[in-house]
């Protein structure tokens, strides 16, 4: 079973931040996203797309579609890539503030986001990774209301001294790590089939 | 196949402080322990019982033995129970310095740690748990050298004022929330067997 010819994509997810994010980016390719709102395991390991790949599997045990998992993770250079793959359950305890307490009184505020897109069909061997990252800085305090996560506290280099969370969606998506990813998902997807 | 009567336990770590500890508690119950050192598989929860449960059967299908796998975790009450589950993560990046900066001008100091034993044999339908739990608090600073992780940052509420990391294993096994999980373990096994 594959992907109804350059139509949909099922994303196994159940952050409406997260699939609202996807759903424009491949929209971009003529792409509908699909929000598969089940339950996937997600293992501890430093490497996002081992976590990606093992979720993606699982997903695709229980629905018996060609799906996509995307994990993301916020690595920050002087915390030694704190939080990173556990940045959703740093957001639910510490948030951004206490990011923003551990950044306190420290110069280099060298950070980037990453993103691992993982597509499973059954009958492949292994999922197809895809991978995006943006570079930017951890802002002195937080800015904006935009987004989620840690949003308000990333500032990308490439922009224009805004936070994550000061930017509409689109804007975010020209930039992000998670659009980058899926960008190049749905250039391979495009190709593919 | 079971553990041959009362006579040793197969620990699955890679954690030697871990394993020396059991070794220990074990020993009180004429267990040897014997260091099972093959990889396990350790989900993403806030439940430290399914990620022992999980961990049990994936290393189960992997040795075909009998065998005890131990997860735990330090919960910070004015962190939202930050670290809990990822303190191994959280201890190799932001370490226990981390947790005192977060810890600052925070006059709520209370936490506990926990740990769950899951006991797993091929044949069984789901893996065995026994729970421990040792209350206490932050420390204003770090102190002693002994054990590993946050012991030099907790001060259990039923000792003396001193932190785990000052206490031989011995002292810090009448206490810690591992060694009464591991007792609550062999009294099951030395009756069920």
């Amino acid at each position: 079973m594959k992907f109804p010819k350059g139509k949909v994509a099922f994303l196994v997810t159940r952050n409406i931040n997260k699939f609202n994010e996807a759903k424009l980016v491949l929209a971009e390719f003529g792409i509908a996203t699909a929000m598969l709102n089940i339950e996937a395991i997600e293992i501890q390991n430093d490497d996002l797309e081992e976590i990606a790949k093992t979720s993606a599997l699982d997903a695709a045990k229980k629905c018996n579609l060609p799906i996509i998992v995307e994990d993301a993770g916020l690595f920050i250079k002087a915390l030694n890539g704190f939080p990173g793959p556990y940045s959703a359950y740093v957001n639910k305890t510490i948030g951004f503030n206490g990011i923003l307490k551990l950044m306190e009184g420290i110069t280099n505020r060298e950070a980037y986001f990453e993103s691992v897109i993982a597509y499973y069909e059954p009958g492949m061997n292994t999922p197809i990774c895809f991978h995006g990252r943006v570079d930017g800085s951890i802002a002195l305090e937080a800015r904006g209301e935009s987004g989620f996560g840690f949003d308000p506290i990333f500032i990308p280099s490439e922009g224009d001294g805004r936070t994550f969370a000061e930017m509409e969606t689109e804007k975010k998506n020209e930039f992000s790590h998670r659009a980058k990813a899926l960008r190049k998902f749905a250039e391979w997807y495009k190709k593919h089939f």
